[in-house]
């Protein structure tokens, strides 16, 4: 990939559009002998495939299972090891929060400390949701503000919750408080860089404050915090690739990142159908659409292999809703593999097709992980992909005389 | 291949196990159309291959021939551009001299100068490896340290010999005194940097001394050296990649390198049998073994396609005892390529098979060069092979949130 600079000046702004469409950790693992690619059944997308070009992508570098936030950064063309999205940020993103440079956020748990302070139960026992909220909605009317700076506190699930704190000028760069062991005392808010200092007293002093008011809520009678952090300062899609970009998505958190980018978020429901109709409702306005599937991974994280195969076969038959609209260029792939053999996020490359008029379409006939891995695109860092859709919509220019 | 901050914050300790087979320069040229790899008869080697996933590497990066230094770190997730073995580190490490931090060594020739001091022969005729001796003893009898600086000189074979100076913080960045050709007068030591102003005036000094000591000793009237240089500081692999990690090899040059990362060096015979039974007599006792074959460099390096064939098909029929232990992950592969039609070293990738129940097989049944080309893994670096082999043995975690 090129440096953000050379990639700015050499975006230009065009009609052709492009439809990057993210099936969530499709690529799999072989069970009995094939994956889940290969066990469904994918006319459509292995149509696709024999009229595309193909290749397998790695979402970090070769070996790296990435999180969620890193997999979509480098999809969208941004240097995952540059732009670090804290596990704060992605909570706050996944329960609808809108993020400002100016907050400071932090995934919190409810726990129990005995009488030294020692950290006993890292999840309270995890409390019920209800008495999360009840908790979360004592601590919000105590706490409204510390120095200036406001305070927000949001609840999740059993003992998870949300803290941001907003004010200008905040550095979040601090250790988590976290002991992530019991049996031990929770740590101090430790600042990573001295601009943080300010952040860490105001992290201890909400700490003493919560810890007066849930002193009689045994055992959510402390609270843990994790992930401390704030999002990046990032360049929009507009301002690197000259785009005006779309996100379809279901889940929050997709949603979020894709906003971290400037994309602007479309009215969906909850179903692929919908996915796909709000793609085509749309389609008028925006030249850079990133339709998500998140199911495919949900199947792969719960090792539901069949219901993955379904997932992927019910997205093909959607594939010609996209196909009837025309876009000049299709990319196909997933953000990171998600095989149901492993439960997880894993470090297998992903398969990728991308459809252009301007490409050579290699003889790959399917898609899957094997006939992808064989393809014209041979294999490359997904970071590569933007600039890669870009081109073959004619949107770079030349670089150098 | 990621950082080490981030490759050090991603691995964890595991019981998986990881042998790493490594075929010195196994990777060739066809010679009446066939490799080395191609002519050998690999029944176990081609068997594991159809149950890997396979590919190719680049020691360093394409089209650059390596060293064993270079080569050697890259295989270990080491970046060899950024972790300098000098000649002399690499001279020392092969007479087994064990180097810490503060030895600074260099690769010495006995040489003959002219009464103008012009070097008329960079190797003193070559002198025979005895005279080396007798000459060492000499030089080491009258230079035991100079300014609190240790002196050792140990000889090598014929004018060849190894230096070292020994001293809390000593910086060895110095051009060598060898001219390179006749008919010009040594160089002086020149510090590459200001930290290294000691170490040039030291150097003087030895200098100075050897030419007093040898100076009715012609042709071998003075000595030049080569290759001034100290081991890196670099992170052992327990560190790095929370491994318990052992070397068998029976070359003490690779030994050395090992050393240089802090694997164990285990106790093993002179045969190829011998390095696979040390190989099943400490399975137990660590995670990750480094198994090292020098012939088929070796006869590489001497033209010899036939003995080359001959050592592949040795290791080929101890691969049984390997897979008798299964280990979790085996990789098999070069740390380059050294083709009998080259009679040295090589540019072209490595051939490399990965096996684990993680990994995507392939439909690469031999184990070939073209046919690695071939395989799921595409091309990739060296470096990178360790995270994939940390992450097919289930040691890395996930990045990012």
């Amino acid at each position: 990939m090129v440096s953000e600079k050379i990639i700015r000046s050499l975006a230009v702004k065009t009609p052709s559009k492009i439809v990057l469409l993210v099936l969530d950790g499709v690529g799999g693992l072989p069970v009995d002998g094939r994956t889940e690619l290969e066990a469904a059944h994918t006319p459509h997308l292995d149509d696709l495939a024999s009229r595309s070009i193909c290749g397998v992508t790695d979402p970090i570098s070769p070996g790296i299972t990435p999180g969620s936030g890193p997999a979509h950064l480098g999809m969208f063309g941004y240097d995952p090891l540059k732009y670090e999205i804290g596990r704060g940020v992605l909570e706050a993103l996944g329960i609808r929060m809108e993020l400002g440079r100016d907050d400071v956020v932090a995934r919190g748990n409810f726990a129990t400390m005995d009488q030294q302070g020692i950290i006993v139960d890292r999840r309270a026992g995890r409390i019920p949701t209800e008495r999360n909220m009840e908790l979360c909605d004592l601590l919000q009317e105590e706490i409204k503000e510390i120095e200036g700076v406001r305070v927000e506190v949001r609840h999740g699930k059993e003992h998870r919750f949300v803290l941001r704190f907003s004010g200008e000028g905040l550095d979040g760069r601090l250790e988590d408080t976290d002991p992530q062991r019991e049996g031990e005392l929770p740590k101090p808010p430790t600042p990573l860089a001295p601009e943080a200092e300010r952040m860490a007293r105001i992290v201890e002093l909400f700490l003493n404050r919560a810890n007066q008011i849930l002193q009689d809520h045994h055992p959510a009678n402390t609270v843990l915090l994790r992930g401390i952090s704030q999002i990046p300062a990032i360049p929009s899609m507009s301002d690197l690739f000259k785009l005006t970009p779309a996100c379809i998505a279901t889940y929050p958190m997709y949603k979020g990142l894709a906003r971290l980018v400037r994309m602007e978020i479309l009215e969906t429901g909850e179903n692929i159908v919908d996915e796909f109709r709000a793609l085509k409702e749309s389609y008028e306005q925006f030249d850079f659409f990133f339709l998500h599937i998140k199911k495919t991974d949900s199947y792969g994280e719960d090792g539901d292999f069949p219901k993955k195969v379904e997932v992927i076969e019910e997205v093909d038959r959607h594939i010609p809703v996209l196909l009837a609209l025309e876009p000049d260029v299709i990319a196909v792939t997933g953000d990171h593999s998600t095989p149901s053999l492993l439960k997880g996020h894993s470090w297998h490359p992903n398969p990728f097709m991308l459809y252009s008029r301007y490409e050579r379409i290699d003889d790959v006939k399917v898609f899957t992980e094997a006939a992808c891995a064989r393809g014209g695109l041979g294999r490359f860092l997904a970071m590569d992909e933007m600039p890669l859709m870009l081109a073959s919509a004619l949107k770079l220019k030349k670089f150098g005389a």
